[in-house]
């Protein structure tokens, strides 16, 4: 079960952006587990990718399709991921573009492809080529919820952010969906994200707009540190609902989309988190007075990542010295463990480096049974503050993963 | 239950090295959680720590007291770590020092405190410093296998090596003893472990043996990627079986005495591995092909560390996929995945970079349903190797860290 609120909202439509699902029956009956969007001539488009060696078939050509050309469809498939599969695999994922675009009428390059699912198996190609045109002839743009479902692998609630906002008199909608829920701590992307707007928006604007805000959002989440072949994260810019283009970030309306764009990436990004596998919390932690914000994600990271911490939030057990065991880890250069502070929510549970003698266990333990924890550390060094959020790590993970063929 | 062969060894006595334990209820009633070391005079000594940013009281103290004196006790307790505890546990630390000096008539810096348990606790003090007395009393040659009892925690098994070996004629020992079994990827040292031997060896080469032999041993494990606060690794050698001093590397029995002791710090490091909180597998990972030993370590540690892959192992999965995913996240670069080979056990299950066409799931699920498994990757890229060992990751594990306050 997810954590906290994970309500599917209200998605607005994003004018020039339609969806299509399909069962193309990739690894199991029953399920549309085939996705195709289709953009609007004139759409900008930008992506970020997954950081792994391994990066999957559909990953190396997608990076490659929006480096030659602008797209105009996505397709997606559940059920298998399409990595560690070699030429093969490459040439699936080519032959899957390819029907697509024929279909659509536009070129091949102008279509980028993503898979999820298990890692090291051929797609059953024959299938796959089968459910494009039965995703084409749904295609709409009240399809943003199908797709959301379309594109869960271990996730038990879709994910999905919207927000209608107004520029000059002139109204805009920011739509996004998101997958997790395991292999996560992505490295530029998570697994699987798509975001689209209407506001007209220059390609370059696109591009920056994705960086910044994935820095904050997914590329800020960790379930269990582990990265997977098929991160990816696509922001759809169709410029359809009109008012003058956005070609500079000296445009006051520039502020105002990051600002959208920010809010539903962190949701869609955090949505991710509570539904990570086997998760019965959400954990926020924050590092701040380090000397630059990599010490902070060091540390940020070696609290959210450790085993024993995150089986301590599990149990609801206010365990601190194990906060200070993965702070002393975390790598920070000449760090003065007596000027480092950590508080659980508002109690202060470590002052000075050692035990704050104030603090009761009864006090720590409030905090602990709470299924939204704040765990704060100031190392004392700087100005510098990251954020990092996660789960706990519980029995269910466990069994999750030693079911599920991921 | 530990892993394998875990048998207590015969524990030959190192002439030289007395031990006492006594019940000081440190934290639990009724168990000798006390054990005291006495070495000869004349006896040198070489001792490695954890590198963590919040090294425990006891191990600020023993690096400052090993060099300003040469040692003739270790103190140790269980039950409380006496870390994050600030002035008052070196103060404490630095009590029980001289407690243990008054006692023996030595300099309170020829004393090394050692302590592990729960972190962020002050010491009983009192309790310990009326634990001396008594342990002194029972000093004796025979006392490893109560020691090995003495200083477990989360253990379920006392850890002994011993091998008894001779130099041109004269007989010697090497003896030891370590601890395990959570918060474990030492860096440095494991959480503690002390080995003796009664060769006669210079100061200088008793230092270059233990960081030698560490690398390769303690240094190469890991259960939960965590790093204690308290990991020490003491090596003593007395010299009292008599026999030519050993003062220089090109020495022949030099080269013997570094084989027994890196077969004794193996030995000790895997028995932390085998009775690792939860396991029900031990787990060699192998690295080689690399252009260096760090990546090899980088990608070992990975595989090694990755919760996706630990819970595979422990339910037999031969999800080889995520063995995949944690080589692409090592870091390595410009790795090409094209050249890369993953075996488990004898069975090639990737063969350069994707699915290994001969691979059958009944073969693979052989190899993984053993208790003692091989994963061996192949980076294609250089003539470097490195080895890591490690456990499974069980629903136990999550037990016995939701329940246990380290």
């Amino acid at each position: 079960m997810a954590v906290g609120d994970v309500t599917f909202p209200k998605m607005w439509t994003v004018s020039g952006v339609k969806i299509g699902t399909s069962e193309a029956y990739v690894r199991y009956a029953n399920r549309r587990d085939l996705v195709v969007f289709e953009f609007a001539e004139g759409s900008n488009v930008a992506g970020v990718f997954t950081q792994s060696a391994f990066a999957a078939a559909p990953v190396l050509l997608s990076k490659k399709h929006l480096a030659e050309n602008t797209p105009r469809y996505l397709i997606i498939n559940t059920g298998n991921a399409n990595a560690a599969t070699g030429e093969i695999g490459l040439q699936n994922a080519e032959k899957t573009c390819k029907r697509l675009a024929d279909l659509g009428y536009v070129q091949t390059n102008q279509v980028l492809p993503f898979s999820t699912g298990v890692i090291g198996e051929q797609l059953p190609i024959e299938r796959l080529l089968n459910g494009i045109q039965p995703a084409l002839e749904n295609l709409t743009e009240e399809g943003w919820e199908a797709a959301a479902y379309g594109i869960m692998t271990t996730d038990t609630t879709p994910k999905g952010a919207s927000e209608q906002f107004e520029l000059d008199g002139v109204t805009y909608h920011m739509t996004g969906i998101s997958k997790g829920a395991g292999m996560i701590r992505p490295n530029m992307a998570t697994m699987l994200s798509f975001v689209a707007t209407d506001a007209p928006i220059a390609q370059e604007l696109v591009d920056q707009l994705l960086q910044t805000t994935v820095t904050q959002s997914f590329n800020r989440i960790t379930i269990d540190g582990d990265t997977s072949t098929n991160d990816s994260c696509i922001f759809i810019a169709t410029g359809l609902a009109g008012g003058k283009g956005i070609d500079s970030i000296d445009d006051p309306r520039y502020q105002v989309i990051l600002d959208v764009l920010s809010r539903v990436m962190l949701r869609l990004a955090q949505l991710i988190v509570r539904d990570g596998e086997g998760a019965t919390k959400f954990i926020t932690v924050t590092v701040e007075g380090g000397a630059n914000t990599q010490e902070c994600c060091d540390v940020a990271y070696s609290i959210a990542e450790s085993p024993l911490i995150k089986t301590a939030l599990f149990a609801s057990d206010p365990n601190w010295g194990r906060i200070v065991m993965a702070i002393g880890k975390a790598g920070v250069d000449n760090l003065d463990s007596s000027k480092v502070q950590v508080w659980l929510g508002e109690v202060q549970i470590c002052l000075d480096g050692g035990a704050n003698p104030n603090y009761t266990e009864a006090a720590g333990a409030a905090v602990m049974s709470e299924k939204e924890i704040l765990i704060r550390v100031d190392l004392g060094r700087g100005d510098a503050k990251d954020t990092v959020y996660t789960c706990d790590f519980s029995y269910d993970y466990v069994k999750i993963n030693a079911d599920y063929r991921s």
